[in-house]
């Protein structure tokens, strides 16, 4: 039997449009990656009223209910009082989760109110979904044949409570199994990926395959459906393959998370360390790097320069080189690395300079301009970009960082630094 | 008469989770001004029969319906198609839209095709919202006391759509305004600000007030109605002061974006610069600095000195120091911010060192023991932090950050560090 969704998104501030609905979103991934169709996205404010109209509707038209937001103190426990009493549920008081509750607090020093200890209550007999991103729970239960799924409202929360707790309880009630494989590609854009492959695609219905464009980077999805997980990954396979010759170098992953824990994983295995000297990305590239659990087994450390004097006092980068080419030139990029891996004492140093906007540099260079660099035992290398005026600051700046990771990962890999 | 708004969203992308529906977000934005209520946001696919489905709900709901997105050839102008049947409207041929299509098509060089003319086809007697940044023609009409507007997809034309084309026809709607200020505060949680205010905001309503969670930070917004834009700030006002009035120095700002922010406007009214020193946020605060555009007026610079010895080698901070009471201590958090002041010749220099997690470090001390230093003209101080070690790692570090940044508004605006 095939399962249809509803996503059902409670606040207000959602209407009001504070945020966009990430949450909707990384659920319809995840959802869908489970072989589950979701049909409807439905948001409502925190208004008991149009909340129940709207768990009403999706009961009738779904057979999944996940529901974000709408779980905490501020709201009363909205999603969760509504869906209690449609589904004639009595909410309980859970032991367990009062305890993490007090924890959180005790640990973080927070003083503690009544209506925090509100969300320890649970509707009778539902499967808790203990939330380690945060206080208040998720639950799972099944009442008519439906199943509802309450997951958190915040992004950081909701991420990992779908990943850890609702995922294991919905790979329970999806019969065979679903498998897939996400490659993951830099250097190519998802318009240019999908042109390439859209026949493949189009004749493909298991597995099938579909694109991604991810912050300047593209995943490709290949998902199996098969009655055991041997079997479906033995579907799996020879696309995975296929599309790895199809795009050679530019796949950096498989099942990765990122550019920089493909590096970061590469220097582990190597036993290197690596360093950062940074102009336009600001600390963006230390600060992804640290992002990672247990950086500190390769990271050193990293300068940011972003006066152009400051390049010159710790980077060591020469006067004369920057009255010449300018801060924003190949030149001082080579020179940055070449200081910091000098100055952080580290085995390979990736650096960053250019122009993120809004305005052109003193010297005339467009927005966009950017050139990265990396400095190992053998030699510095040089990669000047032109990235365009078009995207935004924060876009120009996250994609001069996957060059410098792309660089170090394509070193560590000894594959070429261009192809 | 108040009016009530749907917002209507078209596309099988939003349901695979491909992107996100900011579109919603930004009308619920645009119309909330406007002071319309957005009460819904539905999202269906590529799909007649969901999408009529939506349509005959959303009529029985709101007043104003504004659809996004299944308007072009790919999808076969869904929504243009199952709104005009839903409203017993025909579908006419209209000239000057087609004119329009044909001159986009030669302006681009690209080949028109016959179904890229479909989209001249409009519901009969409608208003047309002309398309000056693609090609599909918005449209708008009122029917059995309904109105309908559609806007296309992408949101490079969605959000001009809006403002230049459905926006003036709303306004003819609307009666009234609605104004709102966002006060932003730190150091107090969410459920605290809450507890102190429930009185209140059951009791409120014109002005109304709304209390949001933000990373580790608490925004509270207020919001009032009333005929003219004088009036609504007149009603506000009182409320306004009334909140400053209860949290203090915790409010760190009205209709600000961020704690940076505020710090980088009061450093370039100062005429100060700024840099820092990074052990546990690894960059990430000089990261959030040089996000904000301009930061390169007041930011000389960074170190993150991740690897011990870096602390030594870069920053100066004495060997036995660090030997004595380790890396994560109040002396090193002091030495790392006045070794950063003097390195990058800056005039104020915020510090972090702290365990950030998975692990505790080598000298026992807990995940979430964070010390953050501000080094200035007049001395050095130093906030402890017990953050607890249920947060994730990215948590930590951003709230580490958010104290350092505190202390450099509390320091620049004349305030107490602590109270």
């Amino acid at each position: 039997m095939s399962h249809t969704v509803e996503i059902l998104s409670v606040g207000t501030e959602l209407l009001l449009g504070n945020i966009a609905n990430t949450d909707a979103q990384m659920l319809s991934q995840g959802l869908s990656a489970l072989g589950l169709n979701v049909y409807w996205h439905t948001v409502v404010g925190d208004n008991p009223r149009r909340a129940r109209e709207a768990v009403e509707l999706a009961r009738k038209r779904a057979d999944i209910i996940i529901t974000t937001g709408g779980l905490g103190p501020t709201c009363d426990d909205l999603t969760k009082n509504v869906l209690a009493e449609a589904f004639g549920r009595k909410l309980v008081f859970h032991e367990e989760s009062a305890q993490r509750i007090r924890a959180v607090f005790e640990r973080t020093g927070r003083t503690m109110t009544d209506n925090n200890l509100l969300q320890a209550m649970l509707p009778e007999g539902c499967t808790v979904l203990a939330n380690d991103w945060g206080t208040a729970p998720g639950c799972a239960f099944e009442s008519d044949g439906v199943h509802v799924i309450m997951l958190p409202g915040p992004p950081s929360e909701c991420r990992p409570m779908f990943e850890y707790r609702a995922k294991p309880y919905l790979q329970a009630l999806s019969e065979g199994v679903i498998a897939s494989h996400t490659l993951k590609l830099f250097g190519i854009g998802e318009s240019a990926v999908e042109a390439r492959l859209r026949d493949e695609m189009n004749a493909m219905t298991n597995p099938t395959l579909a694109p991604y464009a991810k912050e300047g980077e593209c995943e490709l999805r290949v998902t199996a459906k098969a009655a055991t997980e041997e079997e479906a990954q033995r579907l799996l396979q020879p696309t995975v393959e296929e599309v790895k010759g199809i795009f050679g170098h530019k796949v950096y992953g498989v099942d990765v998370s990122s550019l920089e824990q493909v590096m970061k994983d590469l220097l582990v295995e190597k036993g290197l360390t690596i360093g950062t000297a940074e102009s336009c990305t600001g600390g963006l590239m230390a600060k992804r790097i640290t992002d990672l659990p247990g950086a500190s087994r390769v990271f050193r450390g990293g300068i940011v320069s972003y006066a152009t004097e400051i390049k010159e006092t710790v980077l060591g980068v020469p006067h004369d080189m920057l009255e010449e080419y300018g801060a924003v030139s190949a030149p001082v990029a080579k020179a940055m690395a070449e200081g910091a891996r000098r100055v952080l004492a580290c085995d390979i140093a990736l650096s960053s300079t250019g122009v993120a906007g809004p305005d052109k540099d003193e010297r005339g260079n467009e927005v966009g301009t950017m050139f990265v660099a990396i400095a190992t035992a053998e030699g510095t290398y040089v990669r000047p970009l032109t990235l365009g005026a078009r995207p935004v600051r924060a876009r120009l700046r996250t994609q001069t960082a996957h060059h410098a990771f792309d660089l170090a990962r394509r070193y560590l890999a000894g594959l070429p630094f261009e192809d």
